[in-house]
């Protein structure tokens, strides 16, 4: 993990799916954050992320660890509108919050959150500690162990400090079957 | 995981291969300890157990994580001589210490480690804490995010007190293929 | 495989995409036509089905087996426009040919060549002889190796009479992630 | 396939399991033989071959297609008793017949089918027509919709005339997990 955890920059979405009401990190202060960034056209993250993020969902109490989607849509604009998430969502059975990143005030490709990030492309995981702090922002795929173990470490930071040093050897996610930002 | 740990009974094994020194539990104190008790001939120790112990051994730091495995055999005794599993460790790379379980002194099938943890079958995955206290045995199939998790919180106890209640909301192991002790 | 076939009903789409010249079932006698209807939100269709189509483009000569894919909207129609599905079929590199079964005429939610081959939902597999009839319809997932063998079997039916009794034993498709008709 | 067949060379064994009567392949004249070559110790046979044998066992019909196996142990003889083969086959729920190759009469590693078919390893598929000869042989991985299409027609091959070319493009086995003769 980011061994100088800085902020996490605030997600700057137009509308959440599943959210009864926003869950900005300011509202998930003092829970684990897990959030995925994808795109509905992106293979690697309909075969192998998102159902991570299920199986996410499934292995940690709601008290401790908030799990979210992000979608970060830097191409096909006109392929992925709001109705076209919905319906996605329905057939997945995506029942997580799922925010819609804010197109660019500038009418460039890439979503404000994505820009915010400095995303590599799709999918890209993130893991927000209980304070708030970025500590791991992986593009491609990340084995479960892997996964599994880093949100258990941050869920163990009671005080908030970083208190604890990673334990798994492997930090870099491998090569998967990304979108990558051309 | 259990919440009134006990001390994990020592190993009681004949010999190790890949050891130079035997990794009795005394000598693993300080580290978290995972051990997977095996038999060549369980096609869910073979399929599934195994290649997952050998993950484990892969995504944590030696120096915080202890892997080992215990041929722990209960049934077709004469098909599972030492040269046998030399033969079967050195075509799986299974470059780990092996320990085989020292037979029962009154002649019953159920080796002696096995008995000592009231096993059920194989595959069992044992979870043994810094201070050498059994905090997990999972017999069948236990899922990789869970179980990095498991592992994971195990590493962050510092002091050898249980001060971290489990992440991980699903403690059983599911259905597998596995090898029940009649 | 039926024993009674009957000439499989034209294909009727609106558009074809990746074909130069629209491969109707006239143009494709003499040989076997392998095709499967699906839809882009249909998670079967994409996690099974579709790669499946792909291998077995891959495994059989193009002389013998035409291999092609029939989009064949039945819900959430807006969300499938033709952009989108040029979108999708970028991004999982679907390089066969893509039909895009027309709309109903009445204005009904079922597509033309849906309707006219009474399918239950997506997917489902077409196999079509080299005299053009319809010799299995399979909702649902079918296994490699029972697919392979329905397809060699009708690319050795040299004479297009039904010479050659099914050589495999289930025919049915098992359960599968099906997108049902309502 | 094989362009020119050669008579398969028959069986060496010096015992078969679950087989009331010898399955030698002039008394399985008349029917498809699908035999694979392999050794309990070679991970992959156990996690590959013989999983796809029992597919093929149960996706076509016994009047047509023969299905066995053959224990060609070229390493760890030790480790290969009978004994051992009976516990393996049971565990694995092999209940197909398996003959274990004949040792060498100059006491050579190489059991004498293994030498007859001049093998490279295991696991090593064997393909046999109606009329007994040899038409494929394949060293490693083979892809279940090549295979099914490659014994569905040599199912259809009614006169024992080879009178079907091969549908399958691809007849080279991928690399796999194979146990090859030093």
């Amino acid at each position: 993990m980011h061994q100088d955890p800085r902020p996490a920059p605030e997600f700057q979405v137009s509308a959440w799916l599943h959210a009864p009401e926003p869950p900005t990190l300011a509202a998930l202060r003092g829970r684990v954050v897990v959030a995925l960034a994808f795109q509905m056209l992106c293979p690697g993250c309909v075969q192998y992320a998102l159902p991570q993020l299920l199986r996410v969902r499934r292995a940690f109490h709601r008290d401790h660890v908030a799990v979210l989607a992000l979608h970060t849509v830097f191409e096909h604009h006109a392929a992925n509108s709001r109705a076209t998430l919905e319906a996605f969502a329905h057939e997945y059975r995506l029942d997580i919050p799922i925010g819609i990143d804010a197109p660019d005030r500038a009418g460039g490709a890439l979503p404000r959150t994505m820009a915010a990030y400095a995303m590599e492309g799709t999918p890209t995981l993130l893991l927000i500690d209980r304070a708030g702090r970025l500590r791991r922002q992986a593009f491609g795929h990340v084995e479960d162990l892997v996964l599994g173990a880093d949100i258990a470490l941050l869920t163990a930071e009671r005080d908030a400090q970083v208190a604890v040093p990673p334990a798994s050897s492997r930090d870099a996610a491998g090569p998967g079957a990304t979108c990558r930002i051309a």
